[in-house]
C-alpha cells in the first residue's frame, strides 16, 4: 500500500513525480479513422498527458479505419488512467481496450517446468521412466554422491521466502510474494543458466522455516533466501548453513553488500579516497544494512556508522537487538548528524529521508548510494549537483545497484565447484570481479558499476567465486 | 538390488529371460575397416549374443575406416556386457566407447525451469521483476484469489515422496527417488501441460511429511503423492486432504485403481461377465491393492478377496493393520486357494508368485492382470494359452496398465475447474473415459486399454473429471 500512496502523493503534488516507466505501461487498442492526421491526435494527446510512447503496432486496416495498439509508459496507475481518459475525450477515436502490460505479463505465472528430453516413444519412456529409471535410482542409493551426476540437484536452487519483507511492501505473506520469487527464478535462468524454484513458506516461525527447508533439501544444490525480515533472517541463514552441506545465501543481505562494495571500489578510486579512511554512513539496519556493514568492515573500512529509524545505532541505546549491537558505535545522534562530514552515504531504508541540506553537509566529493526502492532516499534530480558519484537501486538512472550483478554468478561459481557454503572470500572475490569490469578508461561518475546486461559479468563473477572457493577450501568438486 | 538379482537369475538360468528392451540399451562406437562385409561381422555378433539392433549412425568415414554408433537393446546389464565382449573379440573391429543410454539420458537431470518470457531489456526486467512486480504482489495481497490468475499456482503440482517405496526398489530414500520424481514431472508436462516439481522429503515421519507439505503449499495447485509406503501413505493423504484446499492424490493408489477399473470394464465386456458377480482376487495389500479394492467396490464389485504375503487378508488373522481390516473377508487360506475358481486376478505384488497351475484353476475365461514391475506375477509367455485377457505393467507386452493413462488427465481436469479435492465421482469418471476410448469394434484380448500415446486420452479424462467435479460440487472455478 505504502508504495502506491507515496507515488500518488508525488503525482498529486506535482513535485518529484516519477519518470514514466515500463512498470506502469499500457497497451491501448484504438480504432482510428483512416484519414491523414488522425494518429497524430492520439500521439499528441498522450504526449500532453505526460505519457511516453513506445511501440505502435498495426492490427487491422480497412478502407475506413485502422486499428492500432499503442504502448505507453506512465508514471503511476493514476497517471495511466489519466492518459486513457484523454484518449477517450477525442471524438474521432475509439478506445477498444486497455491492457496493463505488467499484469498481462504475469498472467499464469512467469516460469514453467519442461522436459529436457523428448518423450514420444515407448523407448523414451522406458529409459526416462520405468523400468530404466530404476537402474539410475539404484546407482544413487549405492553411491549417494551420484545424485549430483544423475539428477537436477547440481544445477537447482530453492528460492525460499516466508513473505515477511517483500520488496518495500512489507509482510504480505507467501502467496503474494510468489511473483517476486518467480521473477528471481527467471533471473537465475536467464543470467546464469541455473534452475531455480520458488518455495513460499506458509510459516514465519524460525524453527519451522529451518526444519522445512532442511526436509526439502535433497532436490537442491543451493538455497537462496529471499525477502525474509530482519532479525529472523540472520538466524534462519545461520542455522540452515550449519545444518546443510549446500550453500545458503540470503540475497537481500549478501547480494546487496557485494554489489555495494563493487560500486564503492570504483567510486572511491574516482574521488581519490580510501575505504580504510572514509567515513561511511549506512542508513537502514535491516538485512541489507547490516550485511553491508560486515562486508565493508571485512574489506578494511573502519569508520562505519549505521542508522535506523531511531538515528545512529549507538552503544548508548537500550533498544538494540543482538544483531544491531554488533554494529553499534559510541557516538549518538540522528541521521542528519551522522551524515555531517561523511564521505559516503549508503541508503537501504526508505524514500525521501535525505534532504539536499544533509547531502550538502557531507565531506567534499561525497558518494551517495540512495538504494531504497522504488523511491530513493534522495532522488538523483535533487542531489546531482551536490555529489561526486550517485547510485540508486533503479534501472532508470545511471549506476543501478542491482543484486542481479551478484547472485547469478555467485551461485554459478558455487554450484560448479560444489562449494559447501558461500564464505567471505567468495563474496569479496565477487565484488572485485564486478568492479574490475569497469575499466580505468571507462570509470566515471555515471559509470561505477557494469550494466546488468553486460554479458561478461556472470562468467567473471563465477570464475572468481570458484577460485576463491577452491583457495579457501570449501570447494568439493 | 532385488530387481537386478532376479533379472540375473533369469538370464543365467536361461529360463524366462526378459526380452531385450531400451532400458538396458547401449550405444557402441565402433571403428570398422572400410571393406565389404565388415559391418556385418558386428551385426551378426550382436544378433548371436541376443542383442537387438536399433539405430546405426555413421559418425566418420575415411578411405580406410568407418566409425559408427550402434544402438543395441540388451536384457540386463550383464547381457549388455556380454554383447560388448563379443564385439571386442572380433579382430577386425575396434570398440572405441560404450555408452549406457539410460544413464546418459539421466545425466544432469531430466527437467529444467525456464522463463516463459524474454528478459533482454530493462523494460522486460522492470515489468517482470522490480519495480513492476510489486503491483502484482499487492494485487494478490489484497485479493488472495488472484494468486490463481497471476502466478504459476494454477498449473503447478508438487510431486511429493519420502523415498520409502520407490518403484519395486523399496526404501531407497529421497535422493535416490529423485530420478523417478523428475520422470513424473516430465510425464505431467508432456502429457497434460502441467508444471510439476519434485519434492523429495528428508523425513519419513507422517507428522513431518504432512506439516512440510502444508508449509510449502502456497506455490502449488495440487499435490501428487508418490512412492510413499503403506500404511503411512493412507494417513499422509487423508490428513493432507483435510488440511489443504487443493487436490491431494496418491498416484500409486488411485492412478493404478482408475486404470485397472478401466481395463476391467472392457475385459469383462469381452468375456461376458459382470463386475458385480465376478470373483476378484487382488494380490498385494499395499497402497495399490487397497485402492483397487475400494474403487472396484464403489463400482459395484462385491466378491473381492485381497491377499498379502501371508495369504488371504482374513478376519481370522490377528496381524492386520487398520487399513487391511477394512478389506478383510471371512474366508481364509493362501493365494492359490483364493484363486481357485476366481474370474479375475489382479496382481500388484511381486514377480513370479503365480504359477500356470494357479491360473489353470481359475474360472473359465479368466482375466489376469499381472502388474508387478519389472517382473510380472506370471509372464504373458507362460500364461497366454490359459487366459482370456492378460495385462501387465510393462510397455513391451499388450495391455499395459500404466498410470500415465490416468494422472495427467485427472490433474488437468481438477486444476482446470480448481477442484478442492479428487473424489470418487471424479475417479470413476476418469475410468469410464479411459475405457470408452477402446471402441466396441476394436476391443479384443490384446486391446482392452488405449495406448499411453493415444492423444485422445488426456482431453477425454480431463473433460470427464471436470464434469464430475462440477456435478459433485467440488469445482471452484
Amino acid at each position: 500500500m505504502l508504495v502506491w500512496l507515496q507515488i500518488n502523493l508525488y503525482t498529486m503534488t506535482g513535485q518529484r513525480a516519477l519518470t514514466p516507466n515500463p512498470s506502469f505501461s499500457l497497451t491501448v487498442r484504438l480504432v482510428i479513422p483512416n484519414l491523414p492526421g488522425m494518429l497524430a491526435k492520439a500521439t499528441v494527446a498522450i504526449g500532453e498527458a505526460g505519457g511516453i510512447l513506445g511501440a505502435i503496432d498495426l492490427i487491422e486496416q480497412t478502407r475506413n479505419q485502422v486499428i492500432r495498439d499503442l504502448t505507453v509508459d506512465a508514471a503511476s496507475e493514476e497517471h495511466a488512467e489519466c492518459i486513457t481518459e484523454q484518449l477517450r475525450l477525442i471524438p474521432e477515436l475509439k478506445v477498444l481496450q486497455v491492457y496493463d502490460r505488467t499484469f498481462n505479463l504475469h498472467r499464469g505465472g512467469k516460469i514453467e517446468i519442461v522436459s529436457k528430453l523428448p518423450l514420444k516413444s515407448r523407448a523414451d519412456l522406458s529409459m526416462a521412466y520405468t523400468p530404466g529409471v530404476g537402474r539410475v535410482c539404484m546407482a544413487i542409493a549405492q553411491q549417494p554422491e551420484k545424485v549430483y551426476e544423475l539428477t537436477i540437484k547440481r544445477n537447482t536452487v530453492a528460492v525460499v521466502t516466508d513473505g515477511s519483507a517483500v520488496l518495500g511492501l512489507g509482510n504480505i505473506g507467501p502467496a503474494a510474494a510468489l511473483p517476486v520469487m518467480e521473477g528471481k527464478a527467471m533471473l537465475f535462468k536467464e543470467f546464469a543458466g541455473i534452475d531455480a524454484f520458488p518455495i513460499c513458506l506458509d510459516t514465519q516461525d524460525v524453527d519451522a522455516i529451518v526444519e522445512t527447508v532442511e526436509r526439502i533439501c535433497p532436490v537442491f544444490g543451493g538455497v537462496n533466501l529471499e525477502d525474509i525480515s530482519a532479525p529472523r533472517c540472520f538466524e534462519v541463514e545461520r542455522r540452515l548453513q550449519e545444518r546443510l552441506d549446500i550453500p545458503v545465501f540470503h540475497d537481500d543481505q549478501h547480494g546487496t553488500a557485494v554489489v555495494v562494495l563493487a560500486a564503492l571500489m570504483n567510486s572511491l578510486g574516482l574521488v581519490g579516497k580510501s575505504l580504510e579512511q572514509a567515513r561511511i554512513v549506512i542508513n537502514g539496519a535491516g538485512a541489507a544494512g547490516l550485511a553491508i556493514h560486515h562486508l565493508l568492515w571485512a574489506a578494511g573500512a573502519r569508520e562505519l556508522v549505521v542508522c535506523d529509524s531511531q538515528g545512529i545505532v549507538s552503544l548508548n541505546r537500550s533498544d538494540l537487538n543482538q544483531e544491531k549491537l554488533t554494529v553499534a558505535v559510541a557516538e549518538q545522534g540522528d541521521l542528519s548528524g551522522a551524515m555531517r562530514g561523511a564521505d559516503i552515504f549508503l541508503g537501504v531504508s526508505k524514500g525521501n529521508v535525505v534532504s539536499r541540506a544533509m547531502v550538502a553537509g557531507m565531506a567534499p566529493k561525497p558518494i551517495v548510494f540512495a538504494m531504497a526502492n522504488p523511491i530513493p532516499e534522495i532522488s538523483p534530480e535533487e542531489a546531482s549537483d551536490l555529489v561526486a558519484v550517485m547510485a540508486t537501486g533503479r534501472s532508470d538512472y545511471p549506476n543501478q545497484i542491482n543484486n542481479v550483478l551478484a547472485f547469478p554468478g555467485i551461485f554459478r561459481g558455487a554450484l560448479d565447484c560444489r562449494a559447501s557454503l558461500i564464505n567471505l572470500e567468495m563474496k569479496m572475490a565477487a565484488a572485485r570481479a564486478i568492479a574490475s569490469l569497469v575499466s580505468v578508461e571507462e570509470v566515471g561518475p555515471e559509470w561505477v558499476i557494469p550494466s546488468v546486461f553486460d554479458a561478461r559479468v556472470v562468467p567473471a563473477v563465477a570464475a572468481a567465486v570458484q577460485q576463491a572457493a577452491r583457495e579457501s577450501g570449501v570447494a568439493r568438486a
